[in-house]
């Protein structure tokens, strides 16, 4: 059913999502256009200063959708008379007719690259680069930053999950709590991608083929007398697809009667697949609970846990000895709550006019040296040793195609001369044409899951990330002239 | 422009949302269908347990979004051929066929009473009660907990953001950081009904009927030699919306270039309507700016504000003598930064058989006695002296039409017969069709600003919140059955 036909997502949206920017990218488009400087070439580049939750890196997430967005940007009848109708403050209209008019002809004819989802990345390396009309590649800016900062947010958050469940399933539950609609859609998509097994999700498994998952509540057992009744009445209805809740009332008597019922089920063909604990002492409970399953001969039943899980309480759990193989995580995964925003920035790195033949590159200075941009038109090279990354190096593709010297943010200068390398950032458009194949999102998923696997292999204290030479001269340089 | 109508919001989806549920409602949907309980009557309540950010209570908000998922609920043909592909653990069609025709004839039919969106409301109060129809009654638990629970922390936030700033401008500014695309929209939505007074969010503006505010960023700056020529540029284009992002390079530079440009605007008859700070000691450079505005005679120019505030900073830089009238509030609004999930819930109250003339009342226990559900078809009825609110007292309206006695939860047994009250939970739907007039945005804002400010200043410990008597006994002896 689900729909992952190549460079083309199920159309969730009817409103087409132009309009979804600040004003301030609008007001400013009218400037440039009002000051000739629509033809002007631009190059910009969205990144993260700093991983999220104090992670080394993020895993890339939410191409799929930005690709989307840029493939229907047009501004229709409708939305035209919305910005003819805005006033500035005393009341004139906030847009000169001429540039509206302008916009009615707008068509992206940017190129865009950007790493593929799942991929993994570090601080201050561009997600994805925007290279083209001035005007164009500054009004895409904030739906862009909306996409791509979440989705790599709740990836990231996800593979951290699943890294502390280890070799067990992690299901993603969050809908209810999620940040909205999308923030449910998006966050099941991108919780899949960073190595969450399936989802609760109805509408996200059946948009983007994701798995689901889900027996019943506990509003299921309160329909009935007692919990026998309620895991009967399931099994008669449900008899393959049994993981009984057992907490309703009193979580142990809730086991002792699923066994009775897993008794009841077998003598039918079918099987108890497992339990679920909602709340409570999760290590405790599931121990008492694995011994009475074993006991009774259910060695293959599942014990499923939820209740405001994250990475934190999975490895306590764990190491509390918690006979959980199963995790149901929700609201800490879906709103990413312990750092619920990705703080993303889209940067300019070039500009030249229609009449200038060379880029002029631009920085952003800041008091915190961490805030400063990087100039240029950047492209991140991959290094490996034996088919292991060895290090990251941001190049200015307009002035280097080669590089052999990489200087690390301490300083350090590294001849990388001798390895091999992968360009990070791949072409998705070409002059606003789509030239890149979608992975399907299982694809995706499994580069996900081994990249995380190799670099948290890796000492990632000896991972050399930073600029190659001739890009970290002309930046020092540049600071210096400000200063 | 802003579709404003009654009960008739603006389709912003394409994709029909009755699949945005947990897989769980419709295996439990299945289970009673195969039971024969599908005629059955339930009634259910969504509600919080604790307002969010410590706050005393949380402002309603989400219900118009609510009202337009339930009045589009019906199963497609995709729909049903999607759960018709899925498989449950052992490889067999996870839904019965004949169920799958049943869901083909859904249509709902519930009585839904709501509280009005922009109402002050307390933990345990029903934000929403659904009656009716099992099967539909537990299908919609999923998608009315995301779109309650999002909405209505982002009002209270917004609220207590407004209320920090007292008579300044607040300006929300957070897509670029919200979760997801509908996390920005509803965001942008619900901030304002929470007193926000404009949004950056063209989109939503166009939606909601939201006024829109923006100027320029530091990409404009960067697009120019120096901040004069890129203030000048934009004087130029756009005369009357001139608020300058100062610090691109240096603030205070920043901040006597913008005067420059201002005595240039005065002399084309418009004016400086401010300056805005991004970054550094928001305080101490507030209070520069002013001083030089004023010395140059740029009195009514404004300072506008931003950088990861909320009310907690707005609050300290007020305390600091910051010289800021306008405050621009993103990242820590949109995603409600400190508490980024309600967490809401909704709970069987009640339930009868088509065979029962009376219902039977449902509690849901919990080791912690918080977590215990209130049994019976619930209503909240607020209690007024002198036009004041005094208590909020909740009624099973089953069993109780007047009441004379509210029993606090700390066992205070108050007589409230001499005084006026109002019923909190307004008829929404009735047998499937609506039957309230949705308010506009703008009436919702101004109730919950006017709520806002009469809670904000009555004494809240006095303020006295539980139970109707005989409910208050009914639970009690409930509890003692199961204890």
């Amino acid at each position: 059913m689900a729909d992952n036909r190549k460079g083309n997502l199920p159309q969730i949206y009817q409103h087409n999502l132009t309009l979804l920017t600040d004003l301030y990218q609008l007001t400013m488009a009218n400037g440039y256009w009002k000051n000739d400087m629509h033809e002007h070439q631009a190059v910009f580049h969205l990144f993260f200063r700093k991983s999220p939750f104090n992670n080394e890196y993020a895993i890339a997430a939410g191409l799929a959708q930005a690709i989307d967005y840029l493939q229907n940007l047009r501004f229709e009848v409708d939305d035209i008379q919305y910005l003819a109708s805005l006033k500035s403050d005393n009341n004139e209209a906030l847009f000169d007719e001429a540039f509206l008019n302008y916009l009615q002809r707008f068509k992206f004819d940017c190129d865009v690259d950007a790493v593929a989802e799942g991929t993994v990345i570090f601080p201050n390396q561009p997600l994805i680069r925007i290279k083209g009309n001035l005007i164009q590649a500054q009004l895409v800016e904030t739906a862009l930053l909306n996409i791509l900062n979440f989705q790599t947010l709740i990836a990231t958050k996800a593979g951290r999950i699943k890294v502390a469940a280890k070799d067990d399933i992690v299901l993603e539950f969050g809908l209810r709590r999620a940040q909205g609609i999308d923030g449910g859609l998006s966050a099941s998509r991108a919780a899949y991608i960073g190595g969450c097994d399936a989802t609760s999700n109805v509408l996200a498994g059946k948009l983007f083929g994701i798995p689901v998952k889900g027996t019943h509540a506990h509003s299921w057992v309160m329909c009935f007398e007692n919990d026998l009744e309620a895991f009967m009445a399931y099994a008669n209805a449900m008899p393959s697809n049994c993981t009984f809740l057992v907490d309703t009332y009193n979580t142990i008597e809730g086991v002792k009667y699923a066994i009775e019922v897993g008794q009841y089920l077998r003598q039918q063909g079918n099987d108890l697949i497992g339990i679920r604990l909602d709340s409570g002492d999760l290590a405790e409970l599931s121990i008492t609970a694995r011994q009475l399953l074993d006991d009774a001969g259910f060695q293959n039943s599942k014990i499923v846990a939820s209740n405001d899980l994250d990475e934190y309480r999975i490895k306590m759990l764990k190491k509390n000895g918690a006979q959980i193989t199963v995790w149901g995580v929700g609201t800490r995964l879906v709103s990413a709550y312990d750092q619920p925003a990705l703080g993303g920035v889209y940067k300019l790195g070039a500009i030249k006019s229609s009449n200038d033949s060379n880029w002029t590159y631009k920085i952003k200075l800041s008091e915190q040296p961490a805030k400063t941009s990087i100039p240029g038109i950047l492209q991140v090279y991959r290094y490996y040793k034996d088919d292991l990354p060895i290090a990251d190096m941001i190049i200015n593709e307009d002035l280097q195609n080669k590089a052999d010297t990489l200087i690390t943010s301490n300083n350090e200068v590294i001849d990388i001369s001798s390895y091999s390398s992968k360009k990070m950032l791949r072409p998705i458009f070409r002059k606003g044409q789509l030239v890149y194949d979608l992975p399907d999102i299982h694809a995706i998923r499994k580069r996900s899951i081994e990249q995380t696997k190799v670099f948290d292999e890796l000492l990632l204290n000896d991972y050399k990330i930073g600029l190659e030479r001739s890009l970290f001269d002309y930046k020092s340089n540049l600071i210096h002239t400000f200063a």
